[in-house]
């Protein structure tokens, strides 16, 4: 937004990308309960004012397959609230949409803010993941709760597979001013299941017939990525994807990394918004959270990371007993010393984050129901006794949002088995 | 529809009404499963045609408080099918929306059709009954199915108790020319609660303050009725009512008595539709099903009822062994004769249920799949052997929507049981 260099806004798609909202995660929890909601909001909220075309999210809108009925009512009134109004859209969708969206329904299959009876003013469009993925009841269509939100007109649910011996992905062809966007979309399947339909080339990428090479391609998946010790036939290899893709909108993946990388083919680049609430204190969800407005003209794309500020600040330390100079194994006190060291640690953790999120901008700064963090401490043990983690975390109950399960015990590993990691 | 006299139409409001369509019941019932789906279908539908200003629910418009996905699901699609829309919306709400459908959400307080981004053709209004009332999950708010179709904007749903200790009902006023409608509603809450915040005086209509005396008063309630059998303080005594009401919608009542009678206040009369589908094989469910076309001009109304086609025949038929001319109770082969006799007993009742249902005109013929009829044979068997239910059904499986519960059993009463009844 530099110069006179920028593309003409009305053959510009502008796109917000986001993944992993795990809307309803730790729902009953009392300091926690909101925050997946929140962050949901800030996504909605951040696409409207930026007048993005619409927003795409990449799987696991929901944390529970079924969602409870409050989770279902909240995010039903956030995306009533949000979608929509009078805003044009300034974008056409050229496919046959039956064949994009028809797949639950009999009566309703077209995008959203084509239905007459509705004004929709932020298109949403979503897969789903692994844990919003359509589940049978007995006798019953499979359904997901991403049927229910669609079939309610709030989203554009697409990449569902109505067959799961050979997945037919046909492309959303969206078409603003001179830019053509062809998205497709593979919703979340066991890993091992799709890495045999790639192996016996079941996997059929339905590219547009006319002026081919002028689409830009994106692809959203929700499946592993390789290259994370998880070994090959768990993940999706970057290399089975189709080289004439663009980019790729990779859910699943709770890390965030925002900034598009090249594939191990180095036929396209990924994208890894990474989930926008925190669930799990582990290091990946330890990082900064970010979504990304995307823009594209003709086949060219640029990425703007847009920092979340509706998330838990979250410190992940470690510290090995052994190693401390004054911890003594023999002491007749030693239980009483860990105890007085940790709680000394964490006070130092409570009071660094404290002071950073003080520090931070406006506009980065967390809402108040959102200051208390998150705090693990993994301690490495080896000849001392672990404390108890809840009469521990008791001192820190109204200074630490999960005062519970702030100390993460673990033995040194044996030489053999780091290897192996 | 007779003569010259018929009022204005601009001035007269016509609400159809039906109640306790107890959607999802028996859904995994591979025979009549799709049974409550068809008759909301129709009752929408019906709505539709007959260009109604609005439809009126009383209630377990839900059969279970948690519905499956799938009843979610296809209600939603039939409510989006019929209720959107262009035809304008012929009457307007002068009451306080926020008081009448405030209760749940912040975002969205005024009646669905009153949103200008969506098109409603067909308001909705009802009521919940106990089987879709408002429950509590942990720490969240109380929230019901059919919140969840609110927030949707699907329907109007009113008569929420905010307040279970005193109960503050205020009419939805509706007017449509010189017409004035209040609408009272009154959730489903246990008859023994309702009962003693009627004795406590906790009980308040609220009536509109202007034009008192020039409003049309019509409550709808879902409680059991008195001189049922029960016992006074298990039912709303219909005398509790306040004598200003106009006409009652009854739900709960299963059984269909659509003409309106007079209160045992003799101050108002009562409709009660009953259920769209047969939830038991009882009395009150064995008559034919009608819902009513409800037309109020001024102070003064007409009931037109109309027939239900999509309901499942039903035929109930008691049989006392003892009196069976041809049994013989120290006949070696009595079970043997038992089984003949019931069998030719059902097959008789088949035959005539049959050509009682191709004999109907064809506006009330049932769709193909919901011909199979309910068969119920209550058995007196005082000094017989009651037959294995399932065995002897098992003849009637392609016959007999129910063949696994065609015989009920019992005794006879002792004269004592039978003077308490
Ligand atoms: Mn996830
Ligand atoms: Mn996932
Ligand atoms: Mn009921
Ligand atoms: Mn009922």
């Amino acid at each position: 937004e530099e110069d006179g260099d920028e593309p003409p806004p009305e053959d510009t798609l502008r796109i917000l990308l986001a993944t992993d909202l795990h809307v309803g995660y730790a729902e009953s929890d009392h300091v926690r309960g909101h925050d997946s909601f929140s962050a949901l909001e800030e996504i909605l909220q951040t696409a409207r004012q930026e007048k993005v075309d619409f927003l795409l999210l990449g799987g696991d809108l929901f944390h529970e397959n079924k969602p409870s009925r409050n989770t279902m009512y909240r995010v039903m009134e956030l995306f009533r609230k949000y979608c929509l109004g009078d805003d044009p859209i300034p974008f056409e969708i050229v496919s046959d949409e039956n064949v994009n969206f028809g797949a639950a329904s009999k009566h309703f299959n077209c995008a959203n803010f084509e239905d007459p009876n509705f004004n929709i003013a932020l298109p949403v469009f979503s897969i789903h993941g692994n844990h919003d993925d359509p589940s049978r009841e007995s006798g019953q269509q499979d359904l997901s709760a991403m049927d229910i939100l669609e079939v309610t007109n709030l989203i554009n649910y697409f990449g569902r597979h109505s067959n799961v011996e050979e997945l037919d992905i046909y492309p959303i062809l969206l078409q603003k001013g001179i830019t053509k966007f062809a998205l497709y979309g593979m919703g979340s399947m066991r890993d091992q299941r799709l890495y045999n339909l790639f192996s016996r080339k079941k996997v059929h990428f339905h590219r547009p017939a006319e002026a081919t090479e002028d689409w830009f391609n994106m692809l959203a998946v929700h499946q592993n990525r390789e290259n994370r010790g998880r070994g090959q036939k768990n993940a999706l290899p970057e290399s089975v994807l189709p080289d004439f893709m663009d980019l790729v909108l990779w859910g699943h993946e709770h890390e965030c990394l925002i900034d598009p990388v090249w594939s191990t083919s180095d036929k396209y680049q990924i994208i890894q918004p990474g989930s926008s609430v925190r669930t799990s204190l582990s290091e990946g969800e330890a990082k900064d959270k970010n979504i990304a407005l995307l823009s594209v003209y003709k086949t060219s794309f640029k990425v703007n990371p847009i920092p979340l500020k509706c998330v838990r600040p979250f410190r992940l330390t470690d510290i090995t007993l052994g190693e401390e100079p004054h911890l003594d194994k023999d002491d007749p006190n030693v239980t009483e010393n860990v105890r007085e060291l940790l709680s000394n640690k964490v006070d130092q953790i409570i009071e660094e984050v404290n002071s950073h999120v003080e520090a931070l901008p406006e506009h980065l700064t967390p809402p108040n129901n959102m200051r208390l963090p998150l705090i693990r401490v993994r301690v490495e043990h080896t000849g001392f006794t672990p404390l108890n983690n809840q009469r521990f975390g008791s001192q820190f109950v109204s200074r630490v949002a999960n005062p519970a399960d702030i100390l993460l015990w673990h033995k040194r590993r044996s030489s053999a088995a780091s290897n192996k990691a």
